[in-house]
């Protein structure tokens, strides 16, 4: 236990909470007093993960529509990104697991690791509040952020913007062309112009997200 | 301004965060200025609300296991839920749209009057931090645990056993009888006794999911 909150880097005043976070439900079935397993921490920490990366990403990327904001949480609380989380600290050698699923390989488990990632998350949170699991999966999330040099993490209309700026005489405006379809599913396209010729269109459900697919498209053709 | 703060009892430092979660897309679309409409709010708004009846349910219901805990929050967290809410502080009154939506009924759409729910809770957590936006959101959630008399909001177990030892020589035993499937996903059954006679009978992924069960069907078999 203490070598795994080292890797954790946070030291539980109830250990009780991690005890519930490495115990997978086959095991609590497997024993025959009233043991509690992580389901429903899992349930917790789920929503807890959530909160500190939306917050993380509404106030870092600040200009990113909605949309992208959206698709980055997606791939940031997967499965897929947990488990590997869980991985990095190798999670799986501290679960408690019952006889059966030991043998066909529950600890290497994709979703096995992701809900026990996601109970410690709860854990911390219980036993030391939101700042002490904002720390946590931060460290976490950044490094993916971080690591991850998909566009998709940064704003396009600036990495544009950035690009072209270094050539003081040339210019860029985007400019509205279209409009289509009712005003509660309003699509909008929009051309971004350098000087006057167009290197990009994007379509959007709002102006600003057109305009970032615009610049997205741009970006691209320069090879960006 | 005044009248809705005095609605949602919160008063703002920073009005910019509530004048967003008033902007609909449409609004914002058709003016020239480069305006905020309240899709981001609404993205943190979103996992705001989550993590304040996440952790309201798991801390008030520690006896309900989480199946049970995940099919409240969806039943809280719904649009059919939020746009209640909203009309309860007659929020549509409230909104800028645009022109079209306007004539077609927006400020009484189900989906905008949900999304811009979302969008001021992420406004007064923005404004006031957590503690502000849990004040607002507990006052809707707990009101509806309230009024919502259905027993999926209690714990099965505990109602019956309330019931039987208004009689003491009447006795509860909860017995497994089955476990079906591989390890990682298991089905239990187990049936509850009333002394010697089968009184319920239950299913579940966990021991204590199924005991839930057994005690929600004798519950219904006795008529509550």
């Amino acid at each position: 236990m203490n070598q795994l909150e080292e890797k954790l880097n946070y030291r539980f005043q109830n250990k009780k909470f991690l005890e519930i976070a490495l115990t997978h439900s086959s095991y609590a079935n497997e024993t025959k007093r009233d043991m509690e397993c992580n389901e429903r921490q899992e349930f917790l920490g789920d929503a807890v993960l959530s909160i500190i990366v939306s917050d993380y990403l509404f106030k870092q990327y600040s200009h990113l529509p909605e949309g992208e904001l959206t698709k980055i949480r997606a791939s940031l609380v997967c499965e897929k990104s947990l488990c590997q989380f869980a991985r990095e600290i190798n999670l799986g050698k501290y679960l408690m697991l019952g006889k059966g699923e030991e043998i066909t390989g529950g600890r290497e488990r994709p979703s096995i690791l992701a809900d026990a990632f996601e109970a410690v998350i709860a854990a911390i949170y219980l036993d030391g509040g939101m700042e002490a699991a904002r720390d946590y999966v931060l460290h976490f999330v950044a490094n993916v952020i971080e690591n991850h040099r998909s566009p998709s993490f940064k704003d396009y209309k600036t990495i544009l913007q950035e690009i072209i700026q270094q050539n003081p005489e040339e210019k860029i405006t985007y400019v509205l062309v279209d409009e289509n379809g009712p005003d509660h599913n309003k699509e909008f396209m929009v051309e971004v112009h350098l000087n006057s010729n167009v290197i990009g269109t994007g379509r959007g459900r709002s102006k600003k997200g057109a305009e970032q697919m615009a610049a997205k498209e741009a970006l691209e053709l320069m090879g960006e």
